[in-house]
């Protein structure tokens, strides 16, 4: 175990160790920019990047990738993905771990979402199959707080001492203070309580979302129909670019963040993404109706 | 202005942004070892090594050294200097300025222990000299808490901007959580009072420390008498190693931190540092006594 400053530490922290010039990190298509913003203040790295469907990230299309390619590491948000939504069955976690032996590359698993389940059953970490193999990160932003900057990662000894010497120079270590309230809050018994308020409320915007989609948007359109976490990830028909489209969306009182954005290479424009948690309901359908009306006028 | 996880990571950006392979640093020799370690982090770099005397760093012997060097960054601790607890005198801070200026280097000047002064006059900081030269780091870490880990830097715009782009993919901000318990503690005015409180209780301590080095050393050493800050430096005559004496020292119980190890390149090996702000009076008056029955055994 090592804290961290947030998971996004964590994840400079794996580019730092494990990324040189040249090599090649297989990702989701699309996945978390920020994940690539950490692996490339390492190196000049090449992404190989793997499609991400109903069940997350397609392991047989990273299998055939395989073939040409040697990935240092896997990235992988594995449940409720930003920005898919998506989560990965257990069938593929263990695939992955299988591959991961086979091919001899680390997984990076990033977990912020694991407890933001508002329907469905808790899907085992990938870490839990091949915890040899795995560098686990989580954190308290999405759970506790925005801000708060306390993550943590769980790794092999070895791999998790070299994490932590790299950490020293950075900043030391991770704010005692910090540590020191969060483990006071875990000690007080509030965190199923906090869970189970804030699931709630996000179900419930979960469904104001999805509902609003259903009632509003064209045929032609598809959307992720997320368990948990924070985002609908929502499909166009080919052509359609939804960077220029949001021009016209902000003109109509919406906003989305376009999907371009989201792939490490070939982007695929038609897409966008949702998020659900912050707007409230009225909010939420109001928004979706807007997008629906600007959808319209560009199909 | 930019707010960092502790100044440690002020100096883990400076060393990112400003350093390559094979560029140069002038630095104290001795110097404070976590700054290297942030800057070799960077790169490999040469390090410039200028003296400390009883003024702090000896501009006339950085002069000297900037014939035959290109340093990127000057590094400096000019108040109470960790480890050799000195002062730059205003005089060395004005001509360092001119120096950085004349051959067109930066100044990284490092100020945890401006505040703790416990006699003579404040001497302004090198940024005041020099703004548009200086990135300046501080923190709270000395002067509230130790682990709090929110520090900042000042710095002219388009520095402090590169350096904020740096720390994103690091770890996006310094908690915010941190920050507006340091923002409301500072709006409290109660610092103003801490630093009454510490800096009396550090005084005492100091003074403990130094009667008890003039009471018990031999003659043939000597020692720096600090006006603020946390340390004293002591220099031993040629040829007494103190991490070799620290065997016996430790024996005798008590410890110190041997001085080779704040040296960029050729350590001076007959010196150590001490620490006053720990212990409490009767134990700093014990340790010195054990230090010099184990120095007069050396000797």
């Amino acid at each position: 175990m090592l804290v961290t400053c947030g998971s996004q530490q964590a994840l400079y922290l794996v580019g730092q160790a494990f990324l040189e010039d040249g090599d090649e990190v297989a990702i989701g298509g699309p996945t978390y920019v920020a994940a690539m913003s950490a692996f490339d203040a390492a190196a000049d790295v090449e992404y190989i990047d793997v499609p991400i469907d109903g069940n997350g990230m397609d392991v047989d299309a990273l299998e055939a990738r395989l073939r040409d390619t040697d990935p240092a590491f896997v990235y992988t948000v594995p449940t409720f993905q930003n920005p898919s939504g998506t989560t990965m069955s257990r069938e593929r976690r263990e695939r992955l771990v299988d591959l991961a032996d086979e091919h001899d590359f680390l997984i990076v698993e990033d977990q912020p979402y694991q407890e933001l389940r508002y329907e469905g059953d808790h899907v085992d970490p990938v870490a839990a199959h091949g915890p040899e193999r795995t560098i686990f990160l989580s954190s308290f932003s999405k759970v506790l707080a925005p801000g708060f900057r306390v993550g943590w990662l769980a790794a092999p000894e070895p791999l998790a001492d070299r994490l932590a010497m790299l950490k020293e120079p950075i900043d030391l270590h991770t704010s005692t203070f910090s540590q020191h309230v969060a483990a006071e809050y875990l000690r007080s018994g509030e965190m199923d309580d906090q869970l189970s308020v804030i699931n709630g409320v996000y179900d419930r915007k979960r469904t104001a979302m999805l509902d609003a989609l259903a009632d509003g948007m064209p045929a032609a359109v598809e959307w992720t129909r997320p368990e948990g976490g924070m985002f609908v990830w929502v499909t166009y028909p080919e052509g359609v670019d939804t960077k220029e489209m949001l021009v016209d969306a902000s003109d109509n009182g919406v906003a989305y963040v376009p999907g371009f954005a989201f792939f490490p290479n070939e982007p695929r424009r038609n897409t966008l993404r949702l998020n659900y948690t912050l707007a409230d309901d009225e909010e939420i359908k109001t928004a979706v109706e807007r997008l629906a009306e600007t959808t319209r006028e560009w199909l």
